[in-house]
């Protein structure tokens, strides 16, 4: 508590996003629920994660009367959220911030005029935004969606950032045909994991990059095992003929990459005829180079996708629809991938791990 | 005459687009009509076109009822035309073939079917197709389109391959506000200069990019002349704050690249968040590069465009408008560009100087 009190003293209340709000007069009046205090993951400055984050003690708050306080279950830590705390994104939170950007909790206490949740209810701040890492939020009716509890918790908790960009990569770009298919490097990523599932369960068919390292031929079952219908290396696909690596598989009209330099090379040299190829990441940090042949000939559109960017635009109801339909394929065990629950005592070990101070670890997810 | 009989004997007939058909008892049958003999230019293999090109003498053909013989006024020697007779076009014309893809011609003689051309009209290929490198040629009806006869030859002869791509770039990729601008390299091309005015006419404001060479403020008075904007050599964009440069200007949203390497990158750098590049040509023969970042948050788009596939689509009617269009700003001095007319007989010299071998040059254009 000591350390809050210091720590609002540079805070200018309009700068809290999920932060406790002081309680007015005003609000007084109307309301007297008020939440449980809280431990969040807290950054004053942007920096490196492991350098400018700690975690700060908050005071309840009192609820409005369309306030929800949410005790939080589960939440990621995402590339994304890591590069929000460097301040390296292009949406620079003002600081101080609470670390986090999606996730799932339990509905803990409702304010008088919320009238569709309720006390025991799963929710997902939808659209996502900045402060999961904390035990308790409190924010409005509005921006919680009430999901399924019949998945695990670290799927709620994970459904937004990958799976959903995974959905509108293969439903915004192109119009598929029945027995269509697509190309994608850095396959093993979440996203590309649930690309694959997402295309088998729309009838697509995948072509799946993955680098050469030890081990690859059990990344390649472990992908087929998914749903991919071929996996290549890298080192596979330096031959003239790709066509011919195909065998009854038409050559893909789109094409996903999160890699660049010549592993983005590689999905352009798939693609068919008017074919597109869509970036969504950058993990080799090399830019995609094409030819003007492959432009004016071949009529190959390169584009890009953020899913941040997507979700600001007037799609929240349609986003929440989604959510849905993704959670149901959780449910169903058709979309599933690696992730590790670390209990939110440990931030820091799974900061690292993150980080990757700590060699190759899944998805490290907060458990609250 | 001898030569055209020893050339027939290597050319089956199907394989000549725009040579005499050879007249068969049915055709005599219902017409009497025959064509002038005609000189063609023509080749019977791919390679550099001062190798494998000729002039050869074609005897006169038959007109079916159907048919309209067209007496060549004027075709010009495009860059494409050469890449055709090279070899390294992505449609490979089958060979023997006569060069030239677009020109003008006067209706000469039509056969008894032909009811929308009279003698004495002007008259294009439209769509163009292969071989208007010759005195005389004889198709039918349907693949003419009669052209206004109050602009210059050289005009209607060229309407179609460059000042077509320049409307169709600045009309197919997005939808432009009133005072919105574009961006491009290469504006000294024909096509540049033609985006400039068209632009001008729509009320859009070019930016303009030059290379770097003596007399460059010569250049840049002459395209502000025409219309541009801006322009702006390629060392005048080696500067940190590119928005500074446009003063009024907004930023792009559609930008044009016929250059590739690093003057398609400068086109980027102009470009507004949601912005598309279209390439249309190479001449740097360098690709196109982009970062990660300017796909994702910048959400930049790369595109292509290619002329003859535009025009294999169902467009045709279409495209016969927006050449009279086209043809109407030239007879009204709102569409104009540098040609230099050469006797048809001085084939050899105007191949030359298209290829470059006798320094710079206008467009060359024969005059049959």
């Amino acid at each position: 508590m000591g350390f809050l009190r210091t720590a609002l003293k540079v805070m200018p209340p309009s700068a809290f996003r999920g932060f406790p709000r002081i309680p007015t007069a005003k609000i007084r009046a109307f309301s007297s629920v008020l939440s449980p205090p809280s431990k969040a993951v807290v950054y004053e400055q942007h920096g490196s994660p492991d350098q400018v984050t700690r975690v700060v003690n908050l005071s309840p708050v009192e609820l409005k009367e369309r306030d929800v306080c949410v005790k939080m279950l589960a939440a990621p830590i995402n590339p994304s959220d890591i590069n929000r705390i460097e301040g390296v994104y292009p949406v620079r939170p003002p600081v101080p911030a609470v670390g986090g950007y999606e996730g799932v909790g339990e509905v803990y206490a409702v304010g008088s005029a919320v009238r569709n949740l309720s006390i025991g209810d799963w929710v997902i701040p939808s659209p996502p935004s900045f402060g999961t890492w904390q035990n308790y939020i409190v924010k409005e009716e509005s921006v919680w969606h009430k999901v399924i509890k019949d998945v695990p918790m670290e799927y709620a908790a994970t459904v937004t950032v990958n799976p959903l960009t995974s959905l509108r990569l293969l439903e915004d770009f192109v119009k598929f045909n029945p027995g269509d298919a697509v190309v994608q490097n850095g396959a093993t990523s979440i996203v590309g994991q649930c690309i694959i599932q997402l295309a088998k369960v729309q009838g697509i068919r995948s072509i799946n990059i993955i680098r050469d390292r030890v081990g690859s031929e059990d990344v390649k079952e472990k992908l087929k095992s998914l749903g991919a219908d071929v996996v290549f290396t890298e080192s596979q696909l330096q031959v003239k003929n790709l066509k011919g690596l195909l065998d009854d598989i038409p050559e893909p009209l789109l094409g996903f990459n999160c890699v660049g330099g010549d592993a983005a090379s590689v999905v352009l040299k798939f693609l068919r005829q008017g074919g597109t190829m869509v970036t969504y990441g950058g993990m080799a940090k090399k830019p995609v180079t094409m030819s003007t042949s492959s432009f004016i000939f071949k009529d190959l559109a390169l584009r890009g996708f953020w899913l941040q960017k997507w979700m600001r635009t007037d799609k929240a109801q349609e986003c929440r629809a989604m959510i849905d339909f993704l959670l149901g394929l959780m449910r169903d065990g058709k979309l599933k991938y690696e992730m590790q629950l670390v209990p939110f005592e440990e931030f820091g070990l799974a900061l690292d791990r993150a980080l990757g101070k700590l060699g190759s670890h899944p998805k490290q997810v907060l458990k609250f």
